[in-house]
């Protein structure tokens, strides 16, 4: 293997596929980065045994010229090493030794066989399943990772529900206490549902160009997402995900249009007191609606405190009080970029519904919080 | 306790003393920060018990105005509640509980007495015995707080010396494998000798606002620290500072003047390779002087690398070899500005000089370093 490259060029693709790599794989290979130099490419490739991303260098003979192809796993120490590198960096192999020059620098490093590296699967490119603007996909997972759950008690609520029918793609993503859900009509006449890992989605959202199309390739166990150069590799969750839409109430009793900004603002200055003084564990608020929405927080030995908010309009019973977490109510009210939101209330023991304040059509993006019992 | 503020005014100091204040302290009291209120001035006071932070708010009527002096410790809960504020602060205690205004928030928090915090010494401000300009006093920590050791095995080590005579003062650090010193003249005619911990120093640092002057007024045991309307109070280490001038050679054999930006890169590039593989300690390089100054890592399981640069001039007999710390080179001359440094040797086994280099005068500012055996 021989070949030259720019150091701006292999140092932006080391440092996409690094993400997913990490020092606690128990598999060595798998600590290092695969050079798979061919002379039309240079793919990276970085793993940690359940996410994989290639990142695609083309040939232009001028910032990237290969002599010779090759094949070699590098180490994470010399990956530190190029990024030191200002100027052209030359690779030649011997075997498993790398030879790396630069300017009056000359490194002779180990390396681990190429050929050793785990095979990445043969997914044919021409035909996604769905294709989504960059934009849309950040949206979709910044709008419904969150509510998944963290805990391994039930894996399945680790991941996020895609749901493709009838032309509309569906997100649902709930950790049971809560419930994100986003859909929008798309151009696919295909119907499947997978279950994706939260953590999946948002590691290839940190690791992606948003100003490329996102490509999204199904298989019965693997997902594929490509974004311009950039390839990303996640394992699907097995199992069946949660009927959620009985979960979701179709009637309210009562609804509030409020500011999303000074509500948020609101729950913010209560947090210190909410939470919970041992652990970094979420409190719990006070909602009572009664002229204006009121927030409190229950009493404890640090003390309370109160935070008043005008509603723009209110339409049910006054009185009316409802205790939820503030974490789950701050996440959901962030996920939003309206100005407005509605709160859309069955009970002060049902499950409520968040949503972009909106006079046409049906919500495409909710957001269910179940309450707290305070008695 | 009766008083309105600006957020900002209260916010701005708040964050200030509660650098030193630390969750880990055992005393409960100086978990929380202390608010002396007087008809002239709102004294906030954070302190882990060795280092004390006191933040002077002059009582205005307008930012800051007093209806009823009182003295309260208010929690860290209180303070990130605080922080949250946009809008004028009514502060109103009622025995240990503290009322809370801001818009629409309203807040009752429980506080701890006044009057149980310690006290803070009574000390003369009138004649400081040293004035610094805030850029001196930056750069005199700077420049030596990294020598100091981190381990409590020789407590007087994790200090720095502070000797003032025949109106000069020097800065002397040393954790026994290498040395940081500088000197500058003053105008004090005063005489003594302290050893200031070199964590305070760099926090006093931190606190400060470089653009005021640095007034030092050193008692038997502790050190009060004077910059605007910041006061810094620190212990001092007892004990006698190993006697340093005896270990700084006064004659070398050879003597090379090389660009410190281009020999900081060189070892930074080696850095990676010299450090051990386990774990996170500093790694040796060998410099090799022949025609070029040839800096490289020692073979290891991870390979080899090598790193050239041109030296300015070199006095001395050539193919001279000498190894040593990379973390220590780094740092002494990362503590430096000049464009090029000098390096003055003994031999491949007695300590070696860094200094900037200069035509005139006595050196102010050098470093030492010890080098490593490497048979």
């Amino acid at each position: 293997m021989k070949f030259t490259i720019d150091p701006h060029v292999i140092n932006e693709g080391l440092q996409k596929v690094s993400k997913v790599v990490s020092a606690k794989v128990t598999i060595p290979i798998l600590q290092g980065i695969l050079l798979d130099v061919s002379n039309e490419e240079i793919v990276l490739t970085g793993s940690d045994g359940t996410e994989t991303v290639q990142y695609c260098i083309p040939v232009d003979g001028e910032a990237v010229d290969v002599v010779e192809p090759g094949k070699i796993v590098i180490t994470k120490q010399t990956v530190e090493i190029l990024k030191k590198a200002k100027k052209v960096i030359h690779f030649t192999t011997n075997e498993l030794s790398l030879n790396v020059k630069f300017a009056r620098s000359d490194f002779d490093l180990n390396c681990l066989d190429g050929e050793e590296y785990p095979k990445f699967p043969v997914i044919d490119l021409r035909n996604p399943n769905i294709t989504l603007k960059g934009e849309e996909f950040s949206d979709f997972v910044r709008k419904t990772a969150f509510a998944a759950s963290t805990s391994e008690t039930r894996p399945i609520l680790t991941g996020i529900l895609l749901n493709v029918e009838d032309g509309k793609s569906t997100l649902v993503c709930t950790d049971s206490h809560r419930l994100a859900r986003i859909s929008q009509t798309c151009d696919s006449d295909e119907k499947f549902k997978i279950v994706i890992p939260a953590k999946s989605l948002n590691n290839a959202q940190k690791v992606f160009n948003m100003e490329n199309d996102v490509k999204l390739y199904g298989t019965e166990t693997q997902i594929l997402l490509k974004c311009g150069n950039i390839l990303f590799l996640s394992r699907l969750l097995e199992g069946n995900y949660p009927d959620t839409a009985r979960l979701i109430p179709t009637e309210h009793k009562s609804k509030m249009t409020i500011n999303r900004k000074e509500l948020l603002d609101g729950l913010e200055i209560l947090k210190e007191l909410s939470n919970s003084i041992e652990s970094t564990t979420s409190g719990v608020v006070k909602m009572h609606i009664n002229g204006v929405c009121s927030l409190s927080s229950y009493q404890d030995q640090r003390g309370k405190g109160k935070n008043d908010i005008e509603y723009s309009s209110y339409e049910g019973e006054e009185d009316f009080t409802i205790s939820f977490s503030v974490k789950y109510a701050l996440e959901a009210l962030k996920s939003m970029e309206a100005a407005e939101v509605d709160f859309l209330f069955s009970g002060d023991m049902r499950p409520f519904l968040i949503a972009p304040t909106s006079t046409e059509q049906v919500l495409d993006e909710l957001q269910l919080i179940l309450p707290v019992r305070t008695y």
